[in-house]
């Protein structure tokens, strides 16, 4: 972490929506208050008052000048229709931590909200990068035995249906955080049914074979095909691309299978005096498995192709992975990852025709409630 | 199990394909002699003549007469455009098996081949059921302490894209494949990526609307929405419905997680003197859920929409996995699955049109080797 910033580089401030969070508000301006004691990282949080300064202080305190608080008591992070929600509730706190970064007041956007929301807060209100065909959700997935080198899986829910020329983007725009999380020169693949070029679906194989061709005398982007499910956590790719949907179904099954897979070994571990014992025994490397595979870890997911970076911690976490997203989303917002994914897509001839040209293909942003 | 069938009934042989196993076709030999000696299953063995009978032999032998061993030492396992290898391969022993159950010398088929050459031959030369849209492949998933029920998923692997009709058949069809494999009244679930009827693709949004229309006063299928990925293994649903990249992409990541996850806690227990006694303590119970979640369990993959039931065990399997596989062929021919499944669409008026009245939507088999 390289906060606080060297002398002559522009202030970063992280934009940081409290709302939703299941311990609420307070819980999120504890991980701020961490985020700024322990790495300098500035921030302005949105809430009910009260909750956020005493969550604050609970976490704390924070140095002075650090952390602004505005009062935005109104959070639409239950709402069934958030694309309705953020156009109809300009005093929402994910809607004014998003206007925040368009103004120009943070340079970094953190919602510990619904995805919904802030996906379409991020959207509508920050807005796509020039260029950029769709904005993409990224998970970062821990994977144990690695240092701490996780696997980051785009798209998890923002597209569920996508064209190959936005798999294109997704690929530089997925090694561009992994770079940002510690992976240095990472690994990208596509997911798909098979690691031939002739699996998957035509949009699949279509990006497969612009990949492939994008790939050749890069240095921005190092393409290393198609590969199937079982090598989501084998540690072969660094970056797995795919559909909303495809994605969104592939990181809940991962999520699933881990926990249904710990609970069994757990209860096995307690059928009876033999088998307790052992799993006393393995319990202290049990638990360093557990926080290896820790998903506050990452700071949740990210959203990519805005211009700025924003980041969506899950509301169940605490404030350990809420100070990770505003720690990431200034590490971000610094090393300016918007502008190296804008510049890789422009080397690499995969930015988004200007929208004259590109109108009659393209039918630009269409943010709705059911994605 | 209920055979050897009651006086009266039909006799039921299963074809069975014996190339293609890692261990070679003596093992596959090997599991029929097992299905035949403790379940009476008549069967016709497709393989080198010389290394089949020694697999008999090697499995305990057979009761007389219930075994006929046809020499086809042609395999096409290894191709990789298993479509095209079919159709050029007259004497090929999946293509022999197949052509037995087309001929009515068989009424089920066992390939311990590839999953492609088994799928083509059998679009190929058994064929699609009347009034199916495409046949699909579906995988019984074993799941820890449930007193060995599984949870199905379909299709994973033999249409990379669907129609929501398909979608609708394949509810039907893995309703019908979890009867047989024991699962009481199946519960069937759309995969997507969110609970609501409004999540998923436009087409996981229509076969949602037309399942809900189609369950309502059904006593054929009981269908419970839509789940995401996390509920693949929880027991809420007993059947997963999604087209075949994405199924291939879970049933893959939910291998690849299970095998990471369980090597790294052999890994764990492995660490030190103190984890080591603890995992030997453990050891019992760790290796019961192991053969809990046994691949070999429920023979492998099912497919289904053929005019005759089919089943692909994994290569690695070994005779266990193979026996298991040729009993449940001949248990779903002796109970017609394949007239089950046609009649419950039937009464829910999801058959495919006739061919002259769907014509210009439908393109009828395409049998090629890039799915």
């Amino acid at each position: 972490v390289e906060v606080p910033l060297s002398p002559g580089e522009p202030p970063v401030t992280v934009a940081v929506d409290c709302a939703g969070a299941d311990m609420g508000p307070g819980e999120v301006a504890a991980g701020a208050a961490i985020a700024a004691r322990e790495d300098g990282v500035s921030s302005i949080l949105f809430g009910p008052r009260a909750e956020v300064e005493a969550g604050i202080a609970d976490g704390g305190g924070a140095p002075d000048g650090l952390i602004e608080v505005i009062d935005a008591p109104v959070s639409i992070a239950k709402s069934a229709e958030p694309a309705s929600a953020v156009r109809q509730t300009p005093d929402a706190s994910v809607v004014q931590a998003a206007r925040a970064v368009a103004d120009g007041k943070a340079q970094a956007f953190v919602s510990g909200g619904s995805t919904g929301a802030a996906l379409a807060a991020g959207t509508m209100i920050i807005r796509r990068d020039q260029g950029i065909h769709r904005p993409a959700l990224a998970m970062p997935l821990p994977r144990p035995n690695t240092g701490g080198m996780p696997v980051t899986l785009l798209d998890v829910g923002a597209n569920t249906e996508v064209r190959p020329e936005y798999l294109v983007q997704f690929a530089f725009m997925g090694a561009a955080l992994a770079g940002l999380i510690g992976v240095e020169n990472p690994r990208v693949a596509l997911l798909s049914n098979g690691s031939e070029a002739d699996r998957g679906t035509p949009g699949v194989r279509e990006a497969h074979a612009a990949l492939t061709e994008r790939a050749i005398g890069q240095d921005t982007l190092r393409f290393v095909g198609s590969l199937e499910g079982t090598d989501l956590l084998t540690g072969v790719a660094d970056v797995f691309i795919t559909d909303g949907f495809t994605g969104n179904i592939a990181l809940k099954v991962t999520e699933g299978v881990s926990q249904f897979l710990l609970k069994t070994i757990r209860d096995v571990a307690g059928s009876d005096l033999r088998s307790k014992a052992g799993g006393l025994l393995l319990k202290p490397g049990l638990v360093a498995l557990r926080d290896d595979i820790d998903p506050e870890r990452y700071g949740g997911a990210y959203m990519l192709g805005l211009r700025a970076l924003g980041v969506v911690p899950h509301g169940r976490f605490s404030r350990v992975g809420f100070g990770n997203a505003v720690r990431v989303a200034a590490r971000g917002a610094e090393s300016n990852v918007v502008a190296q994914i804008h510049s890789s897509l422009a080397s690499a001839g995969a930015l988004r025709q200007p929208r004259a040209a590109a109108a009659a293909t393209d039918p630009g942003d269409t943010v709705t409630d059911a994605p």
